[in-house]
């Protein structure tokens, strides 16, 4: 693994090289950790790396490991950069016969990502985007579920994601994280509802098997002084009738990473809470509620695929962002062996997802602008 | 106290029975049980009336004790019925001399409740409406934090209101709840969100003291055959700024009656659900949650007085609703005895809160028919 | 009914008032509030009893209300005094045809309990001990699917009861609660122990249907100056074999009245806690536990008769506590109709949960002062 | 690192790999994974080490790697075999100059665990324990909170440990990790008591700072045909007078992994949950409960430096296990250097704790089988 960004003073590139350790299956060989090359030298010194497979730019990057034996250069690159530094480096990778696995939002705009598309299925090779939290087993066990038709058709979903962190100007602070999310160079046309409500809308598509069809969104900066918004509140059309509410915020005071989910059909209801994740709450016409749980009883394959370690033995945002990765490199080493992976392994998130975000981003930003009830998606 | 309606089947009546009895305060001295003289007769005689106080219909039971010594007398009015049956008795009671207390919502239409707000106005007698939710003292401790400023200016409300009992057609099985629920003739033009809906509208208005300035909602008729709304998603926009969402259903598939709220301002949250009334959670910045519980510490004065035992001994559903007929009984006998009421105990919903319940279930309609977005209150 | 007890300031005597009101079918019409005179007539007059039913002793309570008509006299007592007042006004009344009901500890020593037990039974009448926790619907429902075998043959129960309101030395404040309990002549041999232990040691047996064979106890006195134990942890074995645990504590800083249980047989556990009443977790070997409420699904009939409104309208420790009175009044009903009580109301606890419980509080203190391992039940 | 034991089919041996490898600071490069040869390099081909480093027994294991250049050979040795192998291989790693960490209990035996206590004092050499739920943050700020004085004078300690695992007889099965904790051969003296209660006993101890100095234990074997125990339930009496209950059992049916502690002091209180492990609740006399959260406030500097990403992303017993591996490693390498550790991450269970750990096992046994009612550990 290579990776693009996640030098000194990062939050998510840590995240990745963790995630990708976790399983001792993938090894960080190199990487352009910053646009600073001498903050790159000593982030990848940091790190253990050899001061010659730590680069200035990310194409000298793509460039010098190509010309390594293949045994030895790294087989993917690894993109944890701000949206505006997505799309060229897993474009060069690409082009340059290196898998991709990136961080989302996939791009810095829709028309980014939809050259992006073209661009993975042109190359053939694997490309993952890391919406981690369909990586968590209880998350796949609801997506299962409701694929099998345990609740009937599906009537109703609702999907939040309230955060606190940015209640205050906290970007003026010079705090790193706050500062580019909230800067529409790097971040793009949206602030929360780009970094988080984008895994929001994720989070119900990928669950419920639909898509969302028609939105109306009430979308808002309450701090003053900020660029982009902050909170947003959004009806839901979903194909099929299904309706809901998404609404994502980080404004929400006290609240720390709360994004959660219930999904209400004819026969049942789920909820999922990312916030304590090993637990699904299967709500049904007047029978008890059923409490699944991480590593008990009958679950679907996939979820018994992510999960490491025995019932009770709390696996968290890592473990489920590693399984991300560990399918994503499942399906590398498959494709660079000529095989067919494991199809319960075929199961990240894929630049497919990746467009569908960036056409919520921009959609959920229109109708926030628009007088218009309904903005289809 | 003499009731309207609440006979034999009935649900609600049975709950303001037991809330008005509890504190041995109010005795129930008469009743006009049932549109069925028959029942009527029936159910007040199970109740312990002689024949005599069981009346044919609300107009006798009006009239006849009237005619009564004041001492043997009924002091007010309890009226349980249906929607379509809440303004003529009350009406009628308001013009005879007699203090009244009425089920939500307040009435048939706003017309209805309008006309009614100027009857009460001018009959100087003391009007309540069971709005029993904010009967609960940690209700009134949110309310009591808010105004004192303790979360800063608001920012965002979410009021949610999910039920699953009415996920099939139960109406068609002759269940007489679900029978006059959605019947547009009894129930009036709203389904869920006449019965529900106004409720979460009532909580979040009370609590917070900001008024909704404007809706855009989308209303949904989910099971076949039903000719109510039975689900709604509201986006709400409060006066000062603050944004919101309001949701309410009865076909959230295994929810039970699980109103609830969140409240977030500059400085912090808070969260309250109904089937935890006991326990308010305070969201702090990055400061660690609080948990307050009836009964614990230094609550205000309203929450204090409507707690009847120590903490960690949970009182419920019939306690808060008892706490609307305490605090109305004691301004009836305040009334009665021409002296002023303590203040602490004016805490009760109006007819003005009535009022507002119309037309917020006339406005959530309109919207939801409405393809302009946005929808004046 | 007419209480003995309960006058101003008492805590217990209002929660029985409220729990024989609740239901509109029990009238308080007479009492004998406190030891002095002026008092109770005070007491009475607040709870709105002529003056000559309010009576300066129990003795001229149970003697003058003899004369009256019987249908204008009390039918049964209700006594809420400390534990030291328990037996005489119990023996006297059923000695003079009234039923009982009574407040735990049922005596102030064992041998009072057992000479009891004996007029009980030569009585004839109905004796019921507010031993109220039994009173809840999950808990019946609990009773009932271990008698039924679900979990399989009982292996484990760990019950347990801390406070934490006893943690300084309140009782030298004047909190008259506080000096009551910790007063030797007025409570007995025991503290926590009696107050709250007791009521742990009979939801285990009520619960399991077993009855505890042997007991090893370690008791203490934490708080400087106390006379009697604040806390107990004491080792269980049941007939039949399974073991437990009991603790009981009121100097458990920051609990308000954290009473629960887990059962663990064979097959499967149960876990409740009378914090969240309305709940009962059932956890099954290696199949998702499930979430058992009241008011949802099949509960037994005893379940159902102990629930008064609909799932999610929580019911508390008032309603719970009414139960066991209406129960105990249809009973008392019955016994004055000269019929027999439905099978599902003859649901309360009786004498011999009294004696079994004045065991419990005897042996638990020989235990704590004993160096033998275990002492018998 | 070197790891002896964890060949395939283990369980310990792959968490202690994810363990060591999350924060990509340790290389697992060779391995005596099996007592069978051939398994051992199966397994350490499966983990993708060349042949040589792959070794038939841990003789072998330290010989050849000791004869390897220094920065070429493992620096540490990991011991994840069943207790009966942790003496030897931790004995001869540390003689010949290898720094040692061992899954817990620390030895088969008190004899084995003193005997190791004075090789470790003699070599000089790092030797870590992985009583892993030490790893925990909040554990951490509990432990910090007390040695603060922040609840007084500790009262009572709760501690408990209940799984369900064992409830049937599943080591006839031929279930690994059944079969080798059931077996005296293997295990030791102690079943459940080793294998949890230890930790329990750890738990209690370290969090609280203070020493059980006599214990009262009820022993049980359940399941027909079980050879060691499955439950345990203990009085405790500390040093300097506080009071307390330890249970551990593997029969608790439809229990996952339910460690957790409760502490009472004079001031408040404190409860921590493995299964919920980034919540921490903090109970207080007549003051409203607070919930410290990792991430969430000020937190101790031990709590901080054992966390790893923000607030509401829940880090669980992965990362609670890589603390120990990471503090173990920053102390080897600080011995490597020949410098003094950061002293807040000289944090880590020892070899004091393992013969802390003997001792309660050899106790709690003995107690067990005792007819007098306190035995001294």
């Amino acid at each position: 693994m290579g990776m693009v960004g996640g030098g000194q003073g990062a939050f998510i590139g840590a995240v990745h090289r963790m995630a990708a350790a976790l399983d001792g299956e993938i090894e960080l060989v190199c990487g352009a950790f910053s646009s600073d090359p001498e903050r790159s030298k000593a982030s990848g010194a940091e790190l253990g790396l050899p001061p010659d497979r730590c680069y200035a730019t990310f194409k000298d990057m793509i460039q010098r490991e190509k010309r390594l034996k293949p045994e030895r250069r790294m087989q993917f690159v690894s993109i944890v950069t701000p949206n505006h530094v997505h799309f060229a480096p897993a474009k060069m990778a690409l082009q340059n016969g290196f898998h991709v696995i990136c961080d989302k939002p996939v791009a810095f705009s829709l028309k980014e990502a939809l050259a992006l598309e073209k661009i993975v299925e042109k190359s053939g090779l694997v490309f993952a985007l890391t919406h981690n939290y369909t990586g968590y087993p209880m998350v796949k066990q609801a997506k299962s579920m409701i694929k099998n038709g345990e609740l009937g058709k599906l009537r109703k979903i609702v999907v939040e994601y309230p955060q606190g962190w940015l209640s205050t100007n906290l970007e003026s602070s010079g705090q790193k994280q706050a500062a580019w999310r909230t800067d529409p160079k790097r971040s793009g046309i949206a602030g929360a509802m780009g970094d988080i409500g984008s895994h929001a809308e994720n989070l119900a598509e990928y669950i419920t098997g639909l898509k969302i069809k028609e939105i109306c969104a009430d979308i808002s900066i309450f701090v003053p002084g900020r660029q982009l918004d902050d909170d947003g509140n959004v009806l839901l059309r979903f194909e099929g009738g299904a309706k809901g509410i998404l609404h994502a915020s980080q404004i929400s005071a006290g609240e720390e990473n709360n994004l959660n989910i219930r999904v209400y059909g004819e026969k049942g209801g789920l909820e999922w809470r990312q916030m304590e994740p090993n637990t699904l709450l299967v709500k049904w016409l007047d029978k008890p509620m059923q409490v699944l749980r991480t590593g008990v009883g009958d679950l679907c394959l996939e979820a018994q695929a992510a999960t490491r370690i025995p019932a009770g033995h709390p696996e968290g945002y890592l473990e489920a962002f590693a399984n991300i990765y560990r399918n994503f490199a499942h399906c590398v080493q498959a494709h660079i062996n000529g095989v067919s992976p494991d199809p319960v392994r075929v199961d990240y998130p894929t630049i497919q997802d990746g467009v569908r975000g960036m056409q919520f981003i921009e959609k959920v930003i229109a109708s926030g602008k628009s007088k218009s009830k309904w903005v289809n998606m």
